[in-house]
């Protein structure tokens, strides 16, 4: 069976969080993203010093499995309420940025490949 | 009409993508946060010096809304990734924060206030 | 007067305070690196609803300020920290950068233009 | 021999590097924040896919390592811009901040314990 997140009904739901409070006045599409990279922080907080293995075993502990669940979906509000503010259509943006991004890393070339520091452009 | 993110589909293409590449070894938990970090940090660039009345505005900047969109895009494929590599149920997630994020923050008490900085506490 | 943050004895000050505590096992640079996001995903929580002008205005608040100031200073011994680990002198990197970020913004060329978005090239 | 930060003459340089290019405008201490998470993001790019072993080891690949250089470099320029903006003190913050870290994690009460998820208290 297949899950769906109900893209329409939660950027509604978080317009009338914002309207019912009259923060609407706070949420700048530049505000938002400060506040996205506030969330982001706080779910980090959690992976800091856990190695790559711990990291894969989250779910075995229950209240860090709760917080990180609590921290991913902070995240995912943020980002819908964001692209709502913007304008942006989150779900074609999302076809669009897949199938481009299948195409930027051809399975033949890169196949294998650790995408490791080289690969990085330095933009200074 | 409601739109809807087909988060089951998604997270398969994702990781058909990482499988197809190899890539699967690379994508922990902790690596793909830093990751979102550093997506996260891409967007950000975009607003960093946009007034708010500005950030408002960048739809009337084709290229500009065009570069936003890739980048809200590689958030959201950052985040059903490492959801999925946690076993996370993002959906359920959203649902039960949203719930939670209602209730606290009761109408009648935040109405009209300012969310500003004696809200937080320092937590050092 | 001129006033000079002693590098040196900062970075043996933290390298003992982790050696004390048996922490250096934790300290690797990767995990350093999220820790620094970490620390400014809690400086930008001061930040994230106030207004460019508000911003300004920050120490007018003694609370508010007290607190940017504690977050400022983590944000510091971790990139302290984290330069120390790598082997990087700091001073040194930071000299070199700034002169070639000088040479790289030609006066002539930017006075009194705005450094926005069409400035980046998007790096998808 | 103990290597100082001169850090009034870093904030004096930034200052001048901004006038004269008519920036000052642009960096109001919410907008300099906004631009640490980029240069952040940035450092943290070039760690993403690293093993802790190899984070280590970044040292041993020049050109990697001059990128990590400049990076760290632009966290510590903006931080001196954002401190002075601000009007905080950057060398007293550190300082007292160092002091009461170290009052906050007791050695005989952390030594040998994991900096673990465990210590931190989700705060939603």
């Amino acid at each position: 069976m297949s899950k769906h997140i109900d893209y329409t009904l939660l950027s509604e739901k978080l317009t009338e969080f914002a309207q019912d409070r009259d923060w609407e006045q706070y949420h700048s599409p530049k505000n938002l993203v400060m506040s996205l990279n506030t969330e982001v922080g706080e779910l980090t907080e959690i992976f800091q010093w856990l190695s790559e293995v711990e990291s894969y075993q989250l779910k075995d502990d229950p209240q860090a499995f709760e917080h990180v669940q609590q921290e991913l979906a902070d995240v995912l509000m943020n980002l819908v309420r964001l692209s709502d503010v913007l304008g942006v259509d989150l779900n074609t943006a999302v076809q669009d940025k897949l199938a481009s991004t299948i195409e930027k890393y051809p399975v033949e070339q890169v196949k294998g490949k650790a995408k490791k520091y080289t690969e990085y452009e330095p933009n200074n």
